[in-house]
């Protein structure tokens, strides 16, 4: 019996990484608005202006004085005199008089002496100068104040916004087109195994073409991080040490992926320890499936051994990967997953002391929904092509009933 | 009274869109696996080869023929003649004969006449050659059959699928290194009004710096969209026409955007109307925000009218842009939105025979989840910087009362 490791629970995992890792954080740039979509903010706004600048129209009709309408009606309208017009994006170089108004579209700047707008529904047209109101307004009625939507030196965003469409809108509004956010976490994948071979070449008998690196590829890039590629490196201690060496001075972090065996799984180990403290900090984590998963720091960066399995692989990413990439984003969940309540469709057993990760598809079925399991070892990627979720069995739980809910995460 | 429109409800306002719009499809390209996460498959992929393509160990051991183990237990272990180890990545040329095993990793190659593997656990090694095993396996234990994960010919993917991290795994290990997509849906935004001024430019009075066109470049972008700024159009028909002649070639559909006023809006429609059938098919929506929408169709291209309130905006894009970008990616909804059940905390009311659209931030209280309305005109878009996410008040609904449950759809 060679090479066993001493498993640790995942939050037991999760919490000696991150300890390690306190005070990382990420490095910040500058990003033109048109490419800012979806980053993290790391500076906080405050807007240099008031919006709209200046009271504005939200309706078409006359700009009035409000005390000029009172106990209009349709019996009984308010006759003013109409002494102009105000023209789209112009100043408004009226000043209204008693019993004087203005025509105004939706947008428009505001006579001085005006405190509200009376749509022109409200209005009948007497003469070419003179127009009836039939409704009172009060004042401030359909118009916005100079600084209504945004006060001049207002806190708008704080840093850990993520940038949604709506803050592009307010950003532009304020005239801001270059923001600082931070970097894309970057993230190394390296992958191993004697056996596994390039997608582009032809495996030959006992060869198998390379899954995880572009599965982790594209987890790195759904969770808003840069993946490089580091490709496939021979399974032997110095290959595999240098192409580590040289991702912890170019990335953020670097996964090593492909080997589930014990041979290479000690090669990463011991990779892990020879590029100085504190190496391997967990080697085997109760949870199925990416039991024999290495978690370590070097170079105060964290390296991550991932199974070889690329469901494997999946789980043990988002359980360790993931928050890591967050906390280089402010501590921001940029990838937010959806959460389903939904009913589990089979019995499903689990180790006590372990977490298990079970994929799952979703059926509606008499107008409830539930969560079916895929069953199939964790080494197919092909029940991940079938998976619309997943659901944990928690450490305390021996498995759970047909028909007990469950929260499946979808991706 | 000028300019006034007949209103139409929102779903039938969505079908006499779509009506106009059957038959249209997307665009295909061909794109390299590394460029195509979140993009939609335009093929149906079957699998070339299969996966793994040999019988494989899954776990770290001894292959064997599963017979020479049965009955074997701790206190009567089986013995068997060790003649060998595959070599990882390497074709195995053993032939197992009876009581022979030979040493595998995890991933290796089984040898000819093996059925199983019995993990190094189970055994103890007795001589440089000979070793006990403690436990019996069955025929298949520990090992992947050599179509188990894909069958060669099974169809892996069809048309429509969302590529995820998974989906670039398993067509990496099919050696299937790019793929047809949909093309990304082409959405020209023009923004027009005299009162609009580009977010670079100092607003004189009067003025206002733009905030649809990066709002809405947001948005297609998050909906899996390519946008195009066409910068912001004076409110003159022939200008106006120009822009969208122009865009209508380059795109597959275009928003004008910025008025809300009678006068840009019927410059819009006027516009519309002016490019040959069917034009303008909608001219007001009974939705709040949003009503001063306009739907039309042109060179068979949609053409949306959007009211120049921010939040309207928004709105009516989730109402009748998004579905029409959706259709041109197979019918597939790119950007799921997150949705969560919350409590509404207040009253509120809104009119019957009009859908309504509310903002929200989400408050956890009392282990409950609340909705709590943001209030404010729809021409402000730091409403909707600080917004969550928006439910809806149906149509038949005169208002929803404090405690009862919205869907409310996350943003």
């Amino acid at each position: 019996m060679e090479g066993f490791f001493q498993v640790t629970t995942v939050p037991e995992a999760q919490k000696k990484l991150l300890e390690k890792l306190q005070g990382l954080t990420g490095q910040k740039e500058k990003v033109k608005l048109n490419e800012s979509l979806g980053r993290v903010l790391a500076e906080d706004i405050s807007s240099p202006l008031e919006i709209p600048g200046f009271s504005r129209s939200t309706m078409d009709g006359f700009a009035v004085r409000s005390k000029d309408t009172f106990g209009a009606s349709e019996g009984l309208p308010a006759y003013l005199t109409v002494i102009g017009e105000v023209l789209m994006g112009q100043r408004a170089e009226y000043t209204l008089g008693p019993q004087e108004a203005v025509k105004i579209a939706t947008g428009g700047m505001l006579p001085k002496k005006s405190d509200g707008v009376v749509m022109v529904e409200y209005t009948e047209k007497l003469s070419a100068e003179e127009i009836g109101i039939v409704k009172a307004i009060a004042p401030g009625e359909n118009i916005v104040l100079p600084d209504e939507d945004v006060k001049k030196g207002a806190l708008v965003l704080v840093t850990g916004s993520v940038l949604r469409a709506q803050e592009l809108g307010v950003l532009s509004g304020m005239g801001i087109l270059e923001v600082e956010v931070y970097q894309k976490p970057k993230v190394g994948i390296i992958s191993t195994g004697d056996e596994v071979v390039a997608p582009e070449e032809e495996p030959k008998p006992g060869q198998v073409r390379d899954i995880n690196s572009y599965t982790l590829f594209g987890l790195v890039k759904e969770r808003g991080g840069e993946p490089t590629l580091y490709g496939i490196i021979p399974d032997v201690f110095e290959s595999v040490q240098d192409t580590v060496k040289r991702a912890l001075i170019e990335q953020d972090m670097v996964i090593i992926t492909g080997g589930s065996s014990v041979g290479t799984r000690d090669v990463t180990a011991k990779v892990i320890d020879s590029l100085g403290g504190p190496g391997v900090l967990v080697h085997g984590v109760s949870v199925k499936p990416g039991k024999p998963t290495i978690l370590g720091v070097a170079e105060k960066k964290p390296i991550f051994g991932l199974p070889g399995h690329p469901v494997s692989a999946m789980v043990i990413f988002d359980l360790f990967i993931t928050p890591v990439m967050n906390q280089l984003q402010a501590g921001i969940e940029v990838l937010k997953r959806s959460k389903v309540k939904a009913k589990l469709s089979r019995n499903m057993a689990s180790g006590s002391g372990r977490e298990d990760y079970v994929r799952v598809k979703l059926i509606e079925k008499g107008g409830e929904l539930w969560a079916e399991p895929i069953l199939g070892k964790s080494g197919l990627i092909s029940t991940m092509v079938k998976a619309e979720g997943m659901f944990k069995i928690s450490l305390d739980k021996e498995g759970l009933s047909a028909g007990e809910w469950v929260n499946v995460y979808l991706f």
